[in-house]
């Protein structure tokens, strides 16, 4: 029996039922668990990184993995983002449905019926492809050529995370000079995206990673000089080594945990002086301690189902640890044991955490409930969700 | 624009947009990721769980938090099963809406909206709650007054987990006390669910463990029997622990795994003369190699949003790795990285995997892709996924 819709709220959803929240509740009204995104320290994240991103002379283009939520890449977009990145042809599907005009596809794919969903989407948006070997570009040019489409291409190098990516240099040059060949396809540059380099904790580490993959990038852009092509487009980085890309020789950022931040990076910009320190912990999750039966420890009720907890425990925020010893100590599916040393927790108590990793723990919300100082504004759909084929 | 739906898809889905697979497909054709149900072996642990329940005198009662799908709890109900558990309230408003006729809810609730919502679900269905806090009662017996309904209820005690629970022996005893003389409530048993004896390796020390928490639960009913109160319904057990529990003085099993079974149950099932050797992997991943740009390693198209590694790492399946040494070694938000150390594994290749850790795998997932010997025949959709509030 579906009640009119709310103000704030799409159609379609039955409020109480379908949604975590309602549009116009207070914070003490939210039932817990739920994961927050204080709108006014998102907005100002999504707004600074642009205004860095435009200082350093590079594009943004956010990845989308980290949200999933078409409204969000809109947020982006229209604060100057040139477009999205996707790892996945169902998270792009659902990013072009939502009003995004451009995805690059960040991720290999290698299975036919991917690229043609690829190509498919090239006829109402742009969508670039990447490529990591020879193998892939004969099926690639006829998944384009069946949709009538010129789809620009990438060439993928290995960073330095050796996980995808080809050797930089000569390979991937040949990879470069095949997809130049193929009718349907466009060389139009290079990813070189060094994913363990995000969470190391030094800063100087992290900035010798990068450099080492720029030497990497440097050594791929002699090959293709040496081909002939042109590669007008470098394509990489993330929320942790975003400055040390934009030195250069990339042309574009991917970053997009800076949306959220979360308690693994907030442990990576402890040190002074980086980048990484000026962005706010805009996810908040909200929950409340349902059994308090021993001394020493409190089980609230945010479990492995609404975080993730692979990149550490989530940093409690309120009550204020610091004074009280409070600590997430691990998480059953549905429950988080805290330690409470000092027996400051009572029953119903209401505890705001920043989760351990972003991308993860978002992925399990179907909502974010969107709130402005203490009142929730919207719900903001987390509409890739789930989407990962 | 919204297509006709195909035979053996909800109406209102649109085909090859909202849900992974369609009925009909031969597995080839599915698009990895993809989770996939083997219904011949759901089927199979679904009735051997419910005989051998029924041959050991013991009520069974599955929890739904593993499965999280309406669909599914019907079946379980069709075989036998007294109704399902549930840990949230958002859970049980699912399994209600899909025809579950009467729901134990398992975890303790605090928040008076929670209650409220529970005591409105026992208008249409059978429900029960828990408390292990002498101050949750009145709260409950408000929700109840409320709703015009009477609703049974347990005193929860602590099995052995050191979570949730009051004190076995008189602490519960009082609360039992509570209940019983709480206008709308009726004392109607104990929950006794022993969390930690789950996975232990050992099925001696499984048994010891679970022999302990029967010593409780003996405590508890002395204590309940001096207060001049009947218990009935003795409720716990696991899929790890369950036959030790119907060995009494339990009256009432909540295996939820089962149904599934995963690596980390297969890992505890290794000790012969088991009954949890009895059960199949029948919830299989399946993943696509998407890079293999470097010897000894592979990267499947399989990462943290398609499968929990928090309970260790899936078990491959399929190509078999007795010969070929492969193994995951771990995963990245999108990506399996998979050893591969004699470069079996080509681009393109399928890999079959059991999910290290069944419950928040499947809560990844909207949808099961039930799959009967070579062929999907069914879409099953995880209808509570995500309702955790």
């Amino acid at each position: 029996m579906p009640s009119d819709p709310l103000p704030g709220l799409e159609p379609g959803l039955e409020p109480g039922y379908d949604v975590p929240a309602l549009p116009g509740m207070s914070l003490a009204e939210i039932e817990t668990p739920a994961l927050l995104l204080d709108l006014d320290l998102a907005e100002a994240n999504i707004a600074l990184m642009a205004a860095r991103a435009a200082a350093a002379g590079v594009a943004l283009r956010p990845h989308a993995k980290s949200h999933r939520s078409a409204e969000i890449a809109r947020m982006q977009i229209e604060a100057g983002a040139a477009g999205v990145c996707c790892q996945k042809v169902a998270e792009a599907e659902a990013m072009i449905r939502g009003g995004v005009p451009d995805v690059l596809l960040t991720n290999d794919l290698v299975d036919p019926r991917k690229m043609a969903r690829a190509a498919r989407l090239a006829r109402t948006a742009r969508i670039t492809a990447i490529a990591d070997d020879l193998s892939m570009i004969p099926a690639w040019s006829a998944a384009a050529r069946a949709e009538g489409v010129e789809l620009p291409m990438l060439v993928e190098i290995d960073a330095g995370s050796a996980a995808c990516g080809a050797e930089p240099g000569a390979p991937a040059a040949e990879i470069a000079k095949a997809i130049d060949a193929a009718p349907g396809l466009r060389f139009a540059g290079m990813q070189a995206y060094c994913g363990v380099a995000q969470h190391i904790r030094s800063p100087a580490e992290r900035r010798a990673k990068i450099e080492a993959a720029a030497e990497r990038v440097r050594l791929t852009l002699d090959a293709l000089e040496r081909a002939g092509l042109d590669c007008p487009w470098i394509t990489g980085g993330g929320t942790g080594s975003w400055e040390f890309e934009a030195a250069g020789p990339w042309t574009e950022v991917q970053c997009g945990s800076y949306v959220f931040m979360d308690a693994d990076y907030q442990r990576d910009a402890a040190a002074p002086g980086q980048a990484l320190g000026e962005f706010a912990n805009a996810l908040i999750l909200l929950t409340t301690v349902m059994s308090k039966a021993r001394p020493g420890v409190a089980m609230c009720d945010a479990g492995l189902k609404v975080q993730s907890m692979e990149s550490g425990p989530p940093r409690i925020l309120e009550p204020d640890p610091g004074n009280s010893g409070l600590e997430v100590l691990g998480c059953a599916d549905e429950h988080a044991r805290v330690a409470d040393p000092n027996d400051l927790l009572r029953l119903g108590d209401r505890l705001r955490m920043t989760p351990g990793h972003c991308d993860p723990t978002v992925n399990l919300h179907d909502w974010l409930v969107g709130v402005r100082g203490d009142t929730v504004e919207r719900l903001i759909r987390v509409s890739a969700r789930g989407r990962s084929w």
